[in-house]
């Protein structure tokens, strides 16, 4: 492999979605069962995407998506929440906090590679995560950038693209074989990392993705396998 | 001033263009006259720039605009030099110096401030930049991200949508009024950099801009007044 950057699935891979957002219901909406909620609203998830790569809808930025779920599911719960609280809780997905293993994994990796996210989360999301957990990104690649959620193809292109590499110069890095399948029909070289925890107790992601080029349990894992090896 | 993120324009503001461009020059093409190659190739970068701002021809990336600005120039001075150098010279905008307080500057600033470059640069070109020197950017904006060069309207528009902010919570940082004028009538905040080596010998930038919100001398200036003040 002629690898030269390493974009990131963010969600899931990097950090720890739905054990911050737990924590954030559970601040803010005492009283309610928050790991159902957190997982509830991530059910909202991919839904609310797809109307936007359906083109049933304008491009909107993840933290409206977000908004807009949230909204549905204090409706359908009958649970109160004011304005205040709302936009608190869209905050929470700006201050998740990185696995164990994330920092010092890609502080290794941008040793030798460029590393960049490349998230459905819109640009200033990234941007607080990334200042809040030191995350060390050379580039903060984001479907906004593109005005195409992944795994539209326009994502993967584009940030190639911009990175100035042809597709199989760039690894995307994913817990999340969807993902992983959809850069490889771009030309992108694959690794999957496996998160038993990232979708909270009942989530069970596959220990390998068969088809990528890499299977890793963690990102230190994979600093040793790419920058040592 | 409410201001919660730094947008720094780089050639000339955080690195010294002229002379990188000089030193590799003189390294690639010997026995030509390196500084006032650097000048003569830099005076064709407004020009490139402003058939794309008028529509004349599609968007391209600096590093295109460079290589044929240079391509011009070679057969102007009636200078052979072969592909590989010329791709080499194209990539001396890639591995320019920071000014010497540039990135104990950022790192101050960091600690309070979303900082970001907003360059006509390539999103590549600045990665291979902040890598090298080290320069600590929360995200890399470019003038490719918006398809407009600086000083389009769209270019200080789409920062500011970007990082989530109103136009007034964003601080333009510019060695050049031009830059600095276009920002202000997009409702930024802006900062003159005082660079008066930033062109070389002939350069004479304005000791001040009376326009601007502030007036620096360096990046450390500008960090003790916005930091600790």
């Amino acid at each position: 492999m002629d690898v030269r950057a390493l974009v990131f699935d963010v969600f899931g891979t990097v950090v720890d979605w739905y054990g911050g957002v737990a924590r954030d219901v559970r601040r803010l909406l005492p009283g309610v069962d928050a790991d159902a909620f957190a997982a509830a609203w991530r059910r909202r998830y991919e839904p609310s995407m797809d109307r936007v790569r359906r083109g049933e809808r304008a491009w909107a930025v993840l933290d409206t998506l977000h908004r807009e779920s949230l909204d549905a599911l204090l409706d359908e719960l009958g649970q109160d929440a004011d304005e205040v609280t709302r936009a608190e809780l869209v905050l929470a997905w700006h201050r998740l906090d990185p696995w164990p293993d994330s920092v010092a994994g890609l502080t290794e990796l941008r040793e030798r590679f460029v590393v960049a996210s490349l998230s459905n989360a819109n640009v200033s999301l990234l941007v607080d995560m990334a200042k809040r957990a030191r995350l060390p990104w050379d580039a903060v690649l984001s479907a906004e950038l593109f005005g195409h959620y992944k795994p539209d193809a326009e994502v993967y292109d584009g940030a190639a693209r911009l990175l100035g590499l042809a597709p199989e110069q760039v690894l995307m890095v994913a817990a999340h074989v969807d993902d992983l399948a959809a850069a490889r029909r771009r030309g992108l070289r694959t690794a999957y990392v496996y998160r038993p925890d990232e979708a909270g107790p009942r989530g069970a992601p596959p220990a390998t993705d068969p088809e990528a080029d890499l299977n890793v349990a963690s990102l230190k894992d994979l600093a040793a396998r790419l920058v040592v090896g």
